[in-house]
């Protein structure tokens, strides 16, 4: 359980978690990798979404994943790039959120991603939900708390406080 | 001004913040970029500091900025990679931090950078620290705010709410 002040705080900005997936750069995951090579490098994202046919969401894809394939014995070769598809080298193990949003659960997935792939019911890549918004919503919680809400230290915890500043 | 409350129970995670230089990977502004290609493939982060040769911190380094030298009009080309110099292309325009920690500063300052850089009085590279620890101390505050402080709405807002549940 969070604190509902905190859940309820960082919820006001909600309407600006989703960056929709029309302004999100994605490769589909039959492409080939010379094609994501050029995507990847354009974009400012280091990791895009894979998407398959009809927009259901299947991994992610990082320059590193790519160049990886470009690692040979007689140096950097580009030569695989153009035979080799997203769908093999992709990260699959991701986890996806749906709507409406569980504060606790973004709060926690976040900390071992950049972002969040949101999908709809059919699996569909509907945008993705990034750390940037996440920690904006958190400043402005922090800035505004006191405004809101009276918040004192229980007894306890400030006579804890007082020895530690001994 | 944030909320004390918050910044206090931040801060309790404090000795956590700082990923130490010893085990972050880096490279150096006059390393060719082919070298700093594979160090850039096999490290999970996807940017790295650029240190002089006598640890000063210098900028960033993404594949991206290395991949984009590679486009040309025929095709992806590796051939400059063993020509150009990691100061050539690296991001210079980076936000440093010191020691104390400013909380404040560092919750600003996350919100547009994935990690941020300490350097010391003499710009040395001291460490990182990421998102991901402050992600995790937001985590802890929220989960901990009501357990060490009495949280009470003020009574203007406790109206609005009410009103607006209507």
């Amino acid at each position: 359980m969070i604190a509902k002040a905190a859940q309820r705080m960082i919820e006001e900005r909600e309407s600006k978690f989703l960056i929709p997936s029309e302004i999100v750069a994605n490769v589909q995951e039959d492409n080939h990798l010379d094609h994501a090579f050029l995507v990847l490098t354009k974009v400012k994202y280091a990791k895009i979404p894979v998407l398959d046919s009809e927009q259901h969401f299947k991994g992610l894809l990082s320059l590193a994943m790519i160049t990886d394939t470009m690692l040979g014995l007689n140096g950097i070769d580009p030569s695989r790039l153009s035979r080799m598809k997203v769908k093999e080298v992709m990260q699959k193990d991701v986890p996806v959120i749906t709507l409406p949003y569980n504060i606790e659960e973004i709060m926690h997935l976040l900390i071992d991603q950049p972002f969040l792939v949101v999908v709809d019911d059919e699996g569909c890549f509907t945008g993705i939900v990034t750390r940037r918004e996440i920690m904006k919503s958190v400043n402005y919680m922090i800035h505004n708390l006191e405004k809101q809400y009276l918040v004192d230290e229980k007894i306890g915890t400030k006579a804890d406080l007082s020895y530690n500043d001994k």
